[in-house]
């Protein structure tokens, strides 16, 4: 039985286990109109710990911020058995090392967290306003996300859908898509101005060459988009054996960054429906190999490395919140260079140096 | 010679060296129409790599976070001579540790800083609305900075003056106070419904009994009130021997600490004016001790020890912004469990063996 210790509006903090699940304390939070920010796609069954231990983010944490940013203290439990409690209840602080946000993000090899102490934020109070925009290109669609946030419209998420994953969505549930776009861009603003917002988030996507672009404050509009991003995952699953993938470049590269995963797509002969937190650089790709193909594994692992060299060239990198796992670990040398990592395994050494916790995954 | 080596306004961050001061480069992202948004007082002084040492706040702090949501990577030389680069150039990354927040705030004694990425915000576009309120006693203050916050009414700067400090400023000014009240809230609104929402913060004030309370959307005007708040330090220096304390407590304490502060003022019978940013909790009393007197060090010590003790007792910190450099040190025991302690000392023993990073402070 897993428990939310405290929720304190006056603070607008809550002191939740580590097994809490995410959608759980939003909604807890919700009740008194305040707002747990980070929720990755996984909300409904992530718990609290796994979000601090991957420093998960999310489609509103474009503008509320990660799992990092939504934390003020951790109690955790060192390879050796001692109980370590880091950070505090304020949102300011400067005693010591910032070990709380050396925890988050570290997937479980320092030490396992037990008790987060999370910041909460007024839930926004005015209603959203939501668009929806079809691209004759990804390109097109990732140049019009770069105006977006360049323009300082400051939308709560911003998320992109190639044709693949449209068109898995719509076999899912028997539609027929009515607009068959390279891509779709989904935008909302929870601004006190959001309907003006919009709009020109709207005129922004026109002038990207958007074939069609509606807004609409109404709710239930909404939803129809937005059920369509959520359904990406379970759509795309069944097309065969899946890996999902989570690379992020500067902004300013993601239109060449989803141009490249398609020119992987083409040379492998497969198909790669990606969604992408787009406000945020973040692309999920989703290789996808027949089941019946013997070398399925080996594609997987091949295209997934592609991709991660695409995403590096770009000057990104290989995971932006699912983790390194075990399948990034030999990119570690790529992405991070010698004196890093001989630091970061120097760390890890002090803090379990029997390596006991997550043995063989991370750093 | 220092220089910002790029400002990028299309991945909106900029790589900028050590030596760079905060307000340069802050005008040097304005020209973009961009923020860097850490604005600690001494902005027009301070270096991008102090902020870092620090991981100073600021005014604007409170809308927009501190140095450490700033940084996206750096590049530092290790005790040993070696170049470590963290981070990157993505707004997300979960590759390894989190070595940047490590060295965020580790006040120069794990690493010397030499380069920073530091991503830009949006400038605020629309006109800033400002209020000022008085109010008959400083919980009131404290209270009313409680209740504007909790209303979510997001103000980009809310900042507490104390009589003493007010007094003061009037002085330097050679000006008579029109207003003698126990503290002074001002606050500010850069959001598209910033005229709107700072007229619910002076309903707010008034609520918490402000004695007079107004809002404005003419700069001039609002430039009136801030210039008070920015002269506190110069106009308190001049009472005394000052120490400029740093505490934060949960805010809903914060009343209770601003009368706490007066009464260990009374308990020495010295003069404590203090400012806070009120919405983060964060209190900035300065110890003035008459400079002919002879145990004005004893004074001051155990003035301050009392401040921190009472921030401690509220479940707060002795350092919100300013480190704990040499002053605090003998408090890190306090705020820290012994297993923390531990674990950082480890860290800094394995980072910098001889103990030559800034021997003697922090950590």
């Amino acid at each position: 039985m897993t428990t939310i210790h405290e929720l304190n509006p006056r603070d607008r903090l809550a002191v939740v286990e580590a097994g809490v699940i995410t959608a759980d304390l939003d909604q807890a939070a919700a009740e008194y109109g305040l707002l747990y920010a980070p929720d990755p796609a996984s909300h409904q069954i992530s718990t609290i710990g796994g979000n601090l231990a991957t420093n998960a983010g999310g489609l509103r944490c474009l503008k509320y911020g990660v799992t990092r940013d939504a934390v003020l203290g951790l109690e955790a439990v060192l390879a050796d058995g001692r109980v370590i409690r880091t950070g505090g209840r304020t949102v300011k602080g400067v005693v010591g090392y910032d070990l709380t946000r050396l925890l988050v993000g570290s997937e479980g090899t320092l030490a396992v967290i037990a008790t987060a102490t999370v910041r909460l934020r007024p839930r926004p109070i005015h209603r959203p306003a939501t668009f929806a925009a079809a691209f004759p290109t990804i390109a097109a669609a990732g140049n019009a996300a770069l105006a977006i946030v360049n323009a300082g419209l400051q939308p709560n998420l911003l998320e992109l859908m190639d044709r693949d994953t449209c068109r898995a969505v719509a076999d899912l549930r028997n539609q027929k898509l009515e607009v068959d776009a390279a891509a779709w861009l989904i935008g909302q603003s929870d601004s006190s101005d959001a309907t003006e917002s919009t709009r020109s988030m709207v005129a922004l996507c026109k002038k990207e060459r958007a074939d069609v672009a509606w807004a609409t404050d109404d709710e239930n509009e909404a939803e129809a988009f937005l059920s369509m991003r959520r359904m990406a995952y379970p759509a795309v699953e069944r097309l065969g054996l899946t890996l999902v993938e989570d690379v992020v470049v500067p902004l300013s590269r993601l239109a060449d960054l989803l141009v490249g995963i398609q020119d992987i797509a083409r040379r492998y002969d497969i198909r790669i429906p990606t969604v992408a937190h787009a406000g945020d650089g973040n692309a999920h790709p989703v290789v996808v190999v027949p089941r019946d193909q013997p070398a399925a594994p080996m594609i997987m692992k091949q295209t997934a490395q592609d991709i991660y060299r695409l995403a590096l060239d770009f000057r990104g990198t290989v995971t932006g919140e699912h983790g390194v796992g075990l399948l990034k670990r030999e990119w570690l040398n790529e992405e991070l260079d010698d004196t890093s990592l001989s630091v970061q395994r120097a760390i890890k050494t002090i803090l379990d140096p029997r390596s006991i916790l997550n043995p063989g995954k991370g750093i």
